[in-house]
């Protein structure tokens, strides 16, 4: 694993590259993405299944929709501890979103006039849940959670069947949220179809959900038409460890993100050599024997790093300039810095906080900002399905106390029918 | 002034017109924005220079920056009734604003574990103010103050300077705001130089404000690698009014939509035939006076209407189909109806409120979704230049608890490393 010293000559090229490694491809594969999208405008339903043809692999006889029989049967069939890891997970994330909850509000003023703002949800959330191989029922918890607790009337699920088949785990956890619309559509297809609705499937308001580059480009093109939570790329840690941490467990935590992706990044700062070393070790110790072995060593070799800072201080601005998705402070003192970090998407603190907790059941989101991103995006909330509206109500008294100040400006800014709006009131 | 009514065959069909009003096309401007923001990726400046002489017809020699002398004298030299409109709208706007301060929470678990949620200023926000022909201080006041009291750090602006000069309000109400860094540079130019950065501007992380196709198209290729805050489109108002209405009042808020643009949308919805003819016969005399009469009159003919409904509950229904940006309920029990509001950017309420005051000075923002997207969007807001970050700290007792079901979940998503991290702690 490649080690930097914050002190060497070339650092500051080499840590500009880790900073702008955000590397997506988005305008190459846009005229592919914007190909699909065009198709399912004009083409509807047909479009869709020929899509579903080429890339799932499997002929669509009108059987796009997940009946909620298929959702509760595969439930019942699952083992008795996965049935309760499910359950937990559900109720912790849950719990912790509700405290995201922003209520409408109204403020009164002397002269009778009332301001305020109303808080509605969507009509209609779209999620979309990456298929194939894996199954991931963690991102239907942390996508259908948010709009369960915004309110969300209609809440549709899109997800790839490829060879028509979808994973039982994942069809388990949709009966357990309750999920009463879903459908076996994967990739962009499924942003183009939420986004624009066919004839089988009603357009949404708002689309969430990870994926691939194809769909992170789809949701760009969609965005404006329909809101989306955010475009995310590879998975990413950062951890920033002093020798109070067991090197063990920091290299088992920048491992557990390299076994996600060939492409997703591990950063360990740390300001002690000795450490960094032993993380290194420990790392080359235990990456032969993980079962996705081939995977996260591609991702340590080329797209992780260990940085050797002059001290705390520089760790932390370091780590804030890599602005990460999900960031651990292995200290004694972890709280002590939490001030002081600017950017990153979910924050672990202390030495028994592993980033795999906050991505099953801790209870905050595990869709979080990636790729220096979190500098202004932030982890998926009740906020992604809710939407707001002002709230203005003037009287005689009120409107008279204003008028000479807006019309004045009005004025300046040549609206006269603004001006007059105004006029004809007093 | 088009009358609709609602019990008529081809209701339906003029209907979902107006509700897919939004027509801006920007796959059609997609090349030339794509070649604009390439430019300025690869050259910087020299392009942004090239650009400008082309776009807005000055020579740019280092003098890009507005200088806060520039906006000191120019706001001294502002009319004492202008200068204390601007600071009236300032302080109202701010005022309004500062109740949308979203603090950062901790919560505790019986097992010593804490989860919570850090809010954090965005460190750099771009503002795009449109110029031109007309000043529009309020649209810098409306987009600097929800920076100002979100804490953003570096609150940069770029408008247009036709011919190099921009406008002296403009500039007098960049002084009363406290800007410290301004630049003359307009259209998808400016968009690609905030995005991306340049020797002589710095990259930012969140880009908001109104503009033309282009401005939106810029917009929207930007997103994912800055924050926006929406793309909007043309203005528009819709208002719901019974017989207890001004006619006469409600056909200049009606021309106060109309007077922005030609392309400006205005709805008016009643249950009565006869406030219905009134209205549109007070149209009829007051548009010929108008002084933005060629424009307002080109928005009436092509892009308002007028609908009769059944009765009160259909306007509401069809008016939340329409999810207008302005919605006026002027009627004298105007509160009944704001709970069956759904979908509005901002909704003024009674008789004595015109939309032009909080397009002014009310308080509330005037930056609000258009085109029907206040089905997902919300208003500029503090939330538009905050970003979160989730908060996790477990304990070895923590930890424990929760290991089993954390552990079961990785193990179903094939992620060894996730599980074994957990392990290596317990």
């Amino acid at each position: 694993m490649k080690i930097l010293y914050s002190n060497q000559a070339n650092f500051k090229d080499e840590f500009d590259a880790l900073v702008n490694r955000s590397n997506m491809d988005i305008q190459g594969v846009m005229p592919i993405v914007n190909g699909i999208i065009d198709d399912i405008k004009k083409h509807g339903d047909e479009a869709l299944k020929e899509q579903i043809a080429k890339f799932d692999r499997w002929e669509v006889n009108n059987n796009l929709a997940i009946t909620t029989d298929e959702m509760k049967s595969a439930y019942e069939a699952l083992d008795s501890e996965l049935k309760s890891a499910l359950e937990i997970a559900y109720k912790r994330v849950k719990s912790y979103h509700q405290k995201q909850v922003e209520k409408s509000w109204i403020d009164f003023e002397p002269s009778g006039a009332l301001l305020g703002q109303k808080v509605t949800p969507v009509d209609r959330a779209g999620l979309y849940i990456p298929g194939g191989k894996a199954a991931y029922p963690s991102s239907l918890i942390m996508n259908a959670v948010p709009a369960i607790v915004a309110g969300v009337k209609d809440i549709v699920v899109c997800t790839p069947a490829v060879g028509g088949v979808v994973n039982s785990l994942l069809l388990g956890a949709m009966h357990l949220l309750g999920i009463k619309e879903a459908y076996k559509v994967g990739g962009a297809s499924a942003i183009a179809t939420m986004a624009y609705g066919t004839n089988s499937i009603k357009k949404v308001d708002v689309i969430t959900g990870p994926g691939n580059i194809y769909v992170a480009t789809a949701k760009k093109m969609v965005y404006g038409d329909v809101n989306i939570d955010m475009i995310a790329g590879p998975s990413e840690i950062g951890v920033i460890a002093d020798d109070s941490a067991n090197p063990a467990h920091i290299a088992i935590d920048l491992l557990s993100q390299a076994e996600h992706d060939e492409i997703a990044s591990s950063f360990l700062i740390t300001f002690s050599d000795e450490f960094a070393t032993k993380v290194n070790s420990e790392i080359q110790r235990l990456l032969p024997n993980l079962k996705r072995y081939e995977i996260a060593k591609a991702s340590i070799e080329n797209k992780a790093a260990i940085i050797v800072a002059r001290d705390m201080n520089e760790c932390v601005e370091l780590m804030n300039e890599l602005a990460v998705e999900h960031l651990e402070i292995a200290c004694d003192n972890a709280y002590d810095y939490l001030p002081h970090i600017r950017h990153a998407g979910a924050i672990f603190l202390g030495h028994y906080t592993p980033e795999a907790i906050g991505d099953y059941l801790a209870g905050p989101n595990h869709t979080l900002p990636t790729g220096g991103s979190a500098r202004f995006f932030s982890p998926l909330s009740v906020s992604n399905f809710i939407k707001k509206s002002s709230i203005i109500s003037m009287n005689k008294c009120a409107i008279s106390e204003l008028s000479k100040a807006c019309m004045a400006l009005a004025d300046a800014e040549g609206l006269e029918a603004h001006k007059l709006s105004v006029e004809f009131r007093i």
